[in-house]
């Protein structure tokens, strides 16, 4: 069977339109966030708007709960829908909502989301205590039932902690290495060498805000970016996970960053004169472009194996280990 | 493979005491009431408990959702504990809900408990006005996804019209014929006829209250009982449902009556002389007594296959059919 295709991080304006692009672009498996600050009740009525549209568009997208359901996909030219948290908000300050949410089918959950969280601390705090005393706990307990630990959107030491505290490998599903583009989103070169060393995963994001040059970052540099971070941690540990928030109004961008969390403005990586979501580069406008990325990473000098393995099998290989107990 | 022993009725003090006494009783299954009158919320911290208990006691019990489970509990020797709902209220105000149950596990749920409901008319009210507008859309979308319709403690005219209106087959899991003892919470002839006629499932509670004679009732007349259902509505659509409250202190028979829907206590079938939990027969005071019915049936001519169907494989074969979408 061809290398499936797996884009590990979206929050698109969801419809027919995109579940169609998903199909035009050869999107096998796609991770969606389904919670930014929702509290349990507010992401389960997420949860159901998806239920209605897995009901309404049996044809185009089914939910996706084990890496088999990848493989599914591509048998049946279909999508799977992979659910995760970018904030461990859903979960309260119940424990037990961890395996609740994992039986719901979630299988990815940030620790943080830029703020401090009851687990952790985010990249925008200006103190990093690390993870909490619920923080440890909820590792632990995402261990045991499968539901993988993503810090995309954490600050440093916490990040470390979570690799060093988790028994299982964990994710950073969106961001890019901070010595190609020192973003705060970005991440450092010592925990990508401990993640990776773990048996993490890294997906590279195409958020303009993660990118060399913003929206007008090159192919090429983000391909030899790629290529470099292959040299530093091995091509077996990376992924995409594009970050992508197709036909997203800008008052979305507005309630990922702000929440209910302050009553002024924060801009996060944007600014006042640029608040809302900057362009997507040209050469990735939507899910029907992961082509042009497949042929930059053979470019820059990729194996047709080791391209496979970064546009889908990568992640695929890690969701076979880490979507359920260990076995 | 040995009949398989199902209980589709309990609502115990569940305890690791319980589960052993399960085993000793060579109980495969067992239907247990997880919400009265929990909002959704509340309901999934139960559901928590339950995950708890799953984790702590896994060679006595797990989680059931298919009836292939029943047979794995037969052969690993433990017993499958499949959820259901004594009442709609979790699923609030809210469709969608329904399929977020059943994708937690939730196999049965009644359309009311006693009282109006959203959905439908309870047993004690003055008035039965049948199934609502959200009634019969929540029918539907119960058919769709396999959560099984149960009207134990509905009234006439709801009971009959959720018959009608189900595409599927439904259940009554605790009750027994009024033509035997006649309390309100006990269903009429024609009720049993049709629901029997359109492939519907009846199961016998022991819950004194609904005994001819109440505790004193022997097990002759129950299992008479039985063989003249049989005899009216076919032994294959005939069950267990023993409504065992097993260890509960009476405050939670007042949960089970009051809720939190009134300030004056409600007696329900009982009385302010006779307020708490009758004391079960002597012949069923628990999880280890069901060979006494089996014995009864037996006694009274039902066949070896007819004992087996009534027992346990009746209800088996209902949940063959029952807990999915129709395929």
């Amino acid at each position: 069977m061809a290398g499936a295709l797996i884009d590990n991080l979206q929050y698109a304006n969801w419809s027919e339109k995109i579940f169609r692009q998903m199909r035009q672009g050869g999107v096998d498996a796609v991770h969606v966030t389904i919670a930014y600050h929702e509290s349990f009740r507010e992401m389960v009525l997420n949860l159901e708007g998806w239920n209605r549209w897995f009901e309404q568009f049996p044809g185009l997208i089914f939910k996706g709960t084990t890496a088999a359901d990848v493989r599914l996909a591509q048998e049946t030219g279909r999508t799977a829908v992979f659910f995760g948290f970018q904030n461990p908000s859903p979960i309260e300050d119940d424990i037990g909502l961890i395996e609740i949410c994992h039986q719901l089918g979630v299988r990815f959950m940030q620790l943080t989301y830029n703020n401090q969280s009851l687990l952790a601390t985010g990249c925008y705090e200006a103190e990093d205590t690390g993870l909490t005393r619920f923080g440890k706990q909820a590792v632990e307990e995402m261990n045991r039932v499968g539901l993988v630990v993503d810090m995309s959107h954490s600050a440093e030491r916490s990040t470390r902690e979570a690799i060093d505290h988790s028994a299982r490998p964990i994710a950073i599903t969106h961001a890019n290495p901070a010595w190609w583009h020192p973003a705060l989103r970005n991440k450092s070169d010592e925990v990508l060498r401990a993640l990776t060393g773990r048996g993490g995963m890294l997906g590279f994001s195409v958020y303009p805000h993660h990118l060399k040059g913003g929206s007008a970052c090159t192919l090429e540099s983000f391909c030899e970016m790629i290529a470099e971070a292959a040299a530093r941690y091995g091509a077996e540990h990376l992924g995409i996970g594009t970050d992508l928030c197709q036909d997203q109004p800008d008052s979305v961008v507005e309630w990922m960053r702000v929440g209910r969390w302050s009553k002024v403005i924060d801009y996060g990586e944007g600014s006042k004169d640029n608040a809302g979501f900057p362009p997507m580069p040209d050469w990735f406008q939507g899910n029907r472009d992961f082509g042009n990325i497949r042929n930059g990473l053979a470019d820059v000098g990729f194996s047709g194996s080791e391209v496979d393995g970064i546009m889908g099998e990568n992640w695929l290989r890690f969701y076979e280990t880490s979507f359920g107990p260990v076995t």
